[in-house]
């Protein structure tokens, strides 16, 4: 059903242009469980009508802002613009127009949205934007994350993940596998990251998973071809001297930048005469440059593979182990957490877009006629911000609705859809994302690969502009399909009829004693592969074997001749009690790198009155470590309680960290706190000089402190780490601790 | 002190032949935590005397088994020939003889001692080795893991992990972590696989880290040239026309296959007229690849990279920030889990030598004076089975022995190291390594990297063979040596010195006016580069400056030229309080594929009297799914309790598996049993219809059964899970089930 098609057409893939309000530069991103849509816009650069027009609207926001008037005001002819070519596409649609001009019109409709965008953004609150410099100073200088092979100058779009860093990551894929693995009995497995080609070939990503780039002609340097006539562009523009008209060319050219063809890009490099910027030798013309890293497998240097540029694949590779150990029944889910890289051209924005990073990805297979997610009604009454694609082509905002309702109104496709979007909003609200910067965007149908029927990206606000964190799509029978076709081997499930049919059956009739003369063990390996193709193969083969007297089959890497006298073809009818479905699947994706990015950026805070002491107020579940136990000063006496309640902590499974440097006690809460520890024990003078042993617990982010048993303290930090009470109810049980009582010195932060 | 070596001792690396006493032949293996040794023995491969008296030996052995004596007769003159050899080596060493002989003889002995190994194991009662091919039926049946890309024809080296085996490796992996990290506060880092050329080629990897190959002239098919000669001479060999000599000559080229250098094996290939197993077609002569997986970073092109070979190198690289990280001190120790790469020519032995593996790695840095542990008396009385160096020369056995005694004797070198081991033997011995086939073997001398002062590798015992498991070796300060001096980056630690002392000291001292001036903002990166360089690479810049004007320094990937009105070189008096030391490392490194696979055979038991029914006793700890959920009968009454009971079970975080299908109570127990849950809950009758409702408990291994109140199940199951209490105390808490009282049928196993 999906053949007609262009292979391009055969693609995983948006890309998208967004906004970045820190600077006004906006730039390409492509969606993390896709590969590169294929730019196949046909939109001309040169100036039209449209640009004029957009430019004049462009003015109005601009004055709007000036006004200081309202935001709505401002953002008004915005939304209006994207509106009425919102209302243009959708005419020239039905109209049955001529795809270049729709095309045309959606991109003209892209670019507007973009703008409006980025209005909407540049015109928020500015202390809702986290101090990116201030915070990358703390992740660098504490080890969160930093530059991998430093010493070795570095490699860009390559990061190592310190304690820190490593601790959080951890923390945080393990909360996945609770939440979705264990609460939803998911089937987890784990594959290999190398790859070889046949594999990604049928996946279109060694044909279709590339960018353009552009190489400098005499030292062969490589830049990406739309962010370096971006900048060249952006440049140009900075001249007083550029003309207004000829700004406003520029500008949408940068706009558009994300729709242009290779042809386009070309004329586009000759007509603004770009250069290499470093050296301004010239440039060769845009090629396109595959962004997966290549390797060969064994000595032979025959087997071209990859390393994997997503996790999907081995599962949908092991679809049929997975569906016998599920023990043949439909719906079941498998996932897998691992790393995947994509060789990007020019890597940049930090921990967004880089070379190596973990995805972990669920692939739920559901019966096409049966698309409703029995737990659904656990998550409908859930309210959550939706920017769906009808809001999008009417330049209206992303809207807070009730997941029960955007299902039943048929905004979101399907239960099964619902149900995880639903499940992916608790998940990232669990592990710190904020609430109110967390939108679910729905792909517009232009955006989405055509094979799919819905598709949500979970976005987030940070300072580098809304960023996709998750992708959530309904990917139909794709790729079942694709890898079937390709290997034979047909990937199925079977479902009891309700009534038994009866159908006509091509099958192979194997003749065992010539198999096992001529091939002897291996025969049985040709029975199991003949028993398994599908009638269109058999068909073919059924041509050539009465057309040449044999045929050629392959199998676990062996070849077999087949002759008349070893198979035949055998038409029969049969009474059917099952059918063969091919599975849809749901496929839930998440960038674990960026999303402990979004954490770490709606986490990051400063003290009220002190600039210099900033925090993360990490939930404790994904808290790095959940305790410190800081003996008040270097006095000898403390040591024996730390070792124990360290000892304590360990047993009961509660990671911590002992500080017992010579800092004062505030100091050290501070560094605690630079790297998100949840709760800090102090051991003062009070512990050691009465009885029952008594020690200090603080919470990090009131840094309100109480004072309990020492031999409880290892239950109470675990209870609050889980999530088991919470720190007002601690509060409540223990006495509020206001300083010590004895001890020679009265040190407190 | 570690410079008059030459550049081939300087590799992390070992390669021994062990003996496989399912088929009699013995297999190459590369140690874990190293690199492929050279193979420099400049054995002779003519017959000869040593040869002759060898084939007697091997003879009397032989006789001593038909003869069906007891085994240590059988064994006497195998150890005597290796105690007399070893004897001859040590003769060598103290007269100082010409290093020719002493390899000549190293290589007899390594001989010897395999020959007497072989034996040892060929010796042992049958019924201690697990039957593969049964364990691998369900192994491949049950999806615990398989060939990956089968449905593409498979690639040798490479499997997936299923549900099963993914849950198992997460729980090892998890274990790991509780037991390292958490208990002994390791840094856990997390690092790129992709890794930079100049690098590795620091390390040794890029110029040392290769197999020798032959490929087929006509079609390029490669082997792996020791593998494939073995072959061949073993074919050559079971021809009844051989002649005895002749077999015994061949005997000793096999035996002695891992000593030969690329000219000794080309003579090898041309004396025994190897050709190509599959076409007869001629070969090339053996030539050397590198097992690294090769490919380009960025899209330039001219950025060599490599999958990591180990993940050591990345706790290395980050030294500087995690000592930093450790607010300066020493001891303490940083640790990665993550995968790495290996080229094989010819990967077999299923988990055993495969291309991607995952390994964790500790790296325990010290003060090369003070590697004594403080907890090492928390291990000491542990009795662990050695295979000291010692005993390995003079033909002894692997002995029992207290890990106090053997550091205080100095048979392990010290405590940190012997600390290391006593934490691995029990973490080994927690998740399911079985005691009694558990060994640690020492290096000998001329196995061991030359700057290492001791190695232990985790040898288990399995139908492989003694197989390594862990290496744990006595580093020195070699890696961080190697990488300072590549990068002209100090990879120090600085401790307080008792009394300060006055020392000279050479800096460079820069123009900071000139260097702003030429260099900008680049100015501070220049200045950093300066601050750190060490006295010999100043000394050899003064040297270079004064002769021609200028130097070149490079740092963070930019190159600046300096002249000498913008850096001199300073000579002063100094007064130090802290001294530097370069922090000597323990390694414990460990390949986590071969300690499941070791689980695996460990554990693999069938049960008595019913050859079908076979289950794993894995440890609850990391026993893939602690429980299943069983309903008597497709009976709807059950529904609900399963229902109630699998939340309550995910809510406690226990992994279960519900099985509702409709085979009989018995055939799911032993389909669960068959994968190694640990526990069965089973929802019958008497749950339904009694107050307060109960359901029964099954452990897996003695398949008895205590009946509970179904909401005290899940805390049970977690307690037991994670061993707070044994199943022994289960039944004496609870009554012991016997039959149902109550329902339409008394279905049990």
């Amino acid at each position: 059903m999906l053949v007609r098609r262009t292979a391009s057409a055969l693609l995983r893939t948006s890309t998208e242009i967004f906004s970045c309000p820190v600077s006004p530069v906006p730039f390409v991103r492509r969606s993390l469980n896709g590969l590169q849509k294929p730019r196949s816009f046909s939109t001309s650069v040169c100036l039209c009508k449209k640009k004029k027009q957009q430019s004049l609207w462009l003015q109005q926001a601009e004055e709007g802002r000036n006004m200081d008037g309202n935001m709505e005001e401002i953002l008004a002819p915005l939304r209006l613009a994207v509106k009425e070519q919102g209302d243009l596409v959708r005419t020239l649609k039905q109209e049955g127009a001529p795809d270049v001009d729709v095309t045309k019109a959606v991109a003209e409709l892209k670019a507007r949205k973009r703008a409006l965008e980025a209005k909407e953004l540049s015109l928020q609150p500015k202390d809702d934007i986290v101090d990116r410099a201030k915070m990358e100073d703390t992740l660098k200088r504490r080890f969160v994350y930093d530059q991998a092979f430093a010493i070795y100058g570095g490699v860009s779009g390559l990061y190592d993940f310190g304690p820190v860093g490593c601790a959080l990551k951890n923390n945080v894929l393990q909360a996945w596998r609770q939440h979705f693995i264990q609460e939803e009995q998911i089937l987890e497995i784990d594959c290999t990251m190398l790859t070889p080609e046949s594999v990604l070939k049928t996946s279109g990503h060694v044909d279709k998973f590339a960018d353009y780039m552009v190489k400098d002609v005499k030292n062969g340097e490589c830049f990406r071809a739309d962010h370096l006539l971006k900048a060249h562009l952006q440049k140009l523009m900075s001249d007083k001297k550029c003309a207004a008209e000829k700004k406003v060319e520029m500008e949408n050219v940068i706009t558009q930048m994300d729709n242009f063809t290779q042809q386009e890009l070309t004329e586009l490099f000759v007509k603004y005469d770009v250069k290499s910027p470093t050296t301004g030798n010239s440039l060769s013309p845009p090629m396109s440059f595959n962004l997966m890293f290549q390797t060969s497998i064994g000595p032979g240097g025959n087997m071209a593979g990859y390393l994997r540029p997503e996790t999907a694949q081995g599962i949908f590779l092991n679809f049929k182990r997975l569906l016998e150990f599920n023990q043949g029944k439909l719906p079941f889910a498998a996932a897998q957490i691992g790393n995947s890289f994509r060789n990007e051209i020019s890597p940049r924005s930090g921990l967004i877009r880089v070379r190596e990073f973990t995805m972990a990805e669920i692939e739920h297979f559901v019966d096409p006629i049966e698309k409703v997610h029995p737990k659904f009604p656990n998550v409908a009454d859930l309210d959550i911000m939706l920017y769906s694609s009808k809001a999008q082509t009417s330049g209206q905002s992303a809207q807070i609705m009730r997941l029960g309702d955007a299902v039943e109104q048929g905004i979101i496709n399907n239960s099964v859809l619902g149900y995880f979007i639903g499940r992916i909003y608790l998940y990232l609200t669990k592990v710190g994302v904020a609430k109110d910067k967390l939108r679910f965007r729905q792909h517009m149908d232009n955006e989405m690969a055509h094979y799919a029927c819905d598709c949500w990206d979970a976005e987030a606000k940070t300072s580098y502009g809304w960023i996709e964190i998750v992708g959530c799509a309904d990917r139909s029978c794709y790729d079942l399909l694709c890898h079937a076709r390709a290997t034979k081997v047909p990937l199925v499930a079977e479902k009891p009829l309700k009534e038994p049919i009866s159908v006509n059956v091509v099958q192979f009739e194997p003749n065992k004693g010539a198999l096992g003369k001529t091939y002897k063990k291996d025969a049985k390996l040709v029975m199991e592969f003949l028993s398994i193709c599908d009638e269109r193969f058999i068909t073919e083969q059924e041509k050539l074997l009465n057309e040449t007297g044999e045929i050629t089959v392959e199998t676990e890497g062996k070849t077999f001749k087949l002759t008349k006298d070893m198979v035949s073809v055998k038409r029969q009818q049969k009474t059917l009690h099952v059918e063969e479905v091919v599975p849809n699947v749901i496929e839930p994706s998440f960038g674990i790198g960026r999303i402990m990015y979004t954490i770490l950026e709606h986490t990051f805070h400063v003290r009220e009155g002190d600039e210099q002491r900033t925090y993360f107020s990490f939930p404790a579940s994904v808290s790095p470590y959940k305790c410190s136990i800081l003996p008040l000063s270097v006095n000898p006496e403390f040591i024996p309680f730390v070792k124990d309640l360290s000892e304590a902590m360990t047993k009961n499974g509660v990671s911590h960290k002992v500080d017992d440097s010579s800092g004062s006690i505030g100091r050290r809460y501070a560094r605690t706190d630079e790297v998100g520890v949840s709760f800090g024990i102090t051991i003062d003078f009070d512990t050691v000089n009465k009885t029952p042993h008594t020690a200090t617990l603080r919470d990090r982010d009131s840094m309100r402190q109480i004072r309990a048993e020492i031999t409880e303290l290892p239950d109470i930090v675990r209870d609050l780490a889980n999530g088991t009470i919470a720190w007002a109810e601690a509060e409540g049980k223990y006495p509020i601790f206001e300083g010590q009582e004895t001890g020679k010195l009265n040190v407190e932060e």
